[in-house]
């Protein structure tokens, strides 16, 4: 078989937890919590499995569920989207963004991606005929250069995709990021595509600059959250995309005709969670923000120097220290002679830099883990 | 925006189902049981559930489950496939299906599908730059006719598509279907999307000619199916490609840019359920076939005459003795009018035939549902 997708082999989470498995390592890789998820949640899914919601939940998703995301919407950005129109629940933001660039991107379409950017952006955009256009973020901070991604625009962009807070490396878009993002779009017809599948994960009392706050770019945006993330059930898969109607409406005829609908169970249990425990995600960020204080300080104990942490449950550390390896040979040696498995940041590129020595350690971990871990790490 | 599926609206299960709402009908349209899943399902998914099994399932589905497929596989059609290489546990056959074709068909390409056929193949195709070749099926039958179908490959056709036992149909392919295809694809390169959703709800000892029974099939085939019509829980969402290793290998690169992975807890629980009660899916035949007796005799007795059903959970009624009207307005009437919505057979069609009055009734309810359909169709 001629693949249409020749460059993409199992991904990077996948091979990382498989070694992490037989090697017995401390799991940091893939990003998932080993906590437990609420327990009203749990029982709210019980009861709607108990109770008969067990048929084809309606196709854009349950409309208590679509009611309760409209009503946190406003709650926390300030603007309230039309939950018949604009709100169509998926399984996974993964499934949000492929429906999102299949509803709009065509064969010789371009879309800009901002290097590192999570791997499932480009395989997305391909399969649609699209090609990826990379443009690199600060080496550093991994802020956007704007100038350099108007320079990347051509007749041909169809869509600009990104993700705040960031993964891999927790950087968040300020205000001004927004005002240089505004104007760059103003004027042309390419649209947004921004995943915001960390946006309750921020520290500091920094504010999520949800694209759903400033109305030039919603206007434009498919804003792609989930769940997972904000519940402690990465295995749930309920996501969702928020876009203006001409938009909504083209993501629902792939999301028709992708996986239909969401298990309902979980739709009628999120619907009452987010209504009845708003305290959940709001007290989100500083639950990890002591996790992620803690982590900190226990690293600068090893000789891996960790980068700051704006959001999301992420931390870089910089490995120039310990090992002169590439990120991909340092993460396997860490795996399998150390017993810690972390993430490379090269797969997160279109073409990765030269001589950068960053790992990426997820810290959604309880404090036995994230313990057992630095203990290992002490020993490099 | 300019359109990349012009020709979809909300599609017939949909709009039906809400019309059912709106005139408090008796839903015979969209295929859902009203009963209840097999409690031992619901018992092992919450234990999945508090014993922490709520983070990413593996790309490819929980190994226990693919394990429990290949066993169900090997013990209904005497062929054992790969867990490992050959299943790949998806959300929803539907999602299995567009993953199938975003996988091998490319533009230009030509994927035969045999009318009247699930609304989902159409768009998939569509999506992927492909174009759908439309060969009708006997309009009385629904038996195809092979010597149509060869006419219609062309050095373009990459793939076909079947559904057996069928929707809206209920035919289902006989040995001499299985022969025909075989010396059809023999020396081709054209690949097989075979939909199996009702795998299990086959009547009067008819055998169920799964593509995987025969090795010239399976060789070239994507295997599709799902848990929701067997265990009674289409809003749980999981399903299945069976398919061979560098098929399954293209199917899993689109696969885990699609939704990675599925709600992990289900996999557990029909893991379980699988190899815990063979009876159930062994016994499923049996219990629709009485459903589908009672609801033929009943039919009987009002002006609609009910087509021969071998398999599935949908009967065919011809009204032309009740009316006049195309099927799409008559099914209208039906609801608004006489309170009982059935699906109309033109949406399953690329042009729809003209003149036919067949309408489609869900059987899979219970016995209370189904008494009154029948007295308000009594009415007619
Ligand atoms: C779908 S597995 C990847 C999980 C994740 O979001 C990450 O580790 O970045
Ligand atoms: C996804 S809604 C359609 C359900 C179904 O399979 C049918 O009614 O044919």
């Amino acid at each position: 078989v001629r693949s249409k997708l020749p460059k993409v082999g199992t991904n990077i989470f996948t091979v990382m937890s498989q070694l992490a498995m037989e090697h017995g390592a401390v799991n940091l890789g893939q990003g998932f919590p080993d906590f437990e998820v609420p327990g009203r949640l749990v029982q709210a899914l019980e009861k709607a499995m108990r109770d008969g919601h067990n048929q084809y939940a309606p196709m854009p998703g349950i409309a208590a569920l679509r009611q309760a995301i409209a009503g946190k919407t406003e709650r926390c950005y300030g603007y309230r989207p039309d939950a018949d129109l604009e709100i169509t629940v998926t399984s996974g933001a993964s499934e949000a963004i492929l429906d999102a660039v299949q509803a709009v991107v065509r064969p010789g379409d371009e879309v800009i991606v901002l290097d590192p950017c999570y791997d499932c952006y480009e395989p997305a955009i391909q399969l649609a005929g699209g090609v990826a256009v990379h443009v690199p973020l600060d080496p550093e901070t991994f802020a956007p250069d704007w100038a350099l991604v108007r320079s990347a625009i051509t007749p041909r962009t169809r869509m600009l995709m990104t993700n705040t807070p960031h993964n891999p490396s927790g950087a968040m878009f300020s205000a001004a990021d927004i005002d240089s993002l505004t104007q760059l779009l103003r004027g042309t017809e390419i649209l947004l595509l921004s995943d915001e599948v960390y946006e309750h994960i921020v520290f500091d009392g920094a504010r999520h600059e949800s694209a759903l706050r400033h109305p030039e770019l919603r206007e434009r945006a498919f804003v792609v959250s989930s769940f997972g993330k904000t519940y402690h059930c990465t295995g749930w898969k309920v996501g969702y995309c928020i876009a203006p109607p001409a938009l909504s409406a083209e993501f629902r005829k792939v999301h028709q005709y992708n996986t239909f609908c969401t298990f309902t169970p979980a739709q009628v249990a999120f619907a009452e969670m987010i209504e009845a425990e708003p305290g959940h995600y709001e007290g989100l960020g500083a639950f990890y923000q002591d996790k992620r204080d803690r982590f900190r300080e226990q690293l600068l104990s090893t000789r891996l120097r960790p980068l700051p942490v704006p959001g999301g449950y992420f931390q870089l550390v910089d490995y120039s220290a310990v090992s002169d390896l590439d990120d991909a040979a340092f993460c396997r040696w860490l795996t399998t002679e150390h017993g810690v498995v972390a993430i490379p940041l090269s797969p997160f590129y279109g073409a990765p830099p030269q001589g950068q020595r960053l790992a990426r350690l997820c810290f959604a971990k309880n404090e036995t883990t994230l313990g057992a871990a630095i203990e290992r790490l002490r020993g490099l």
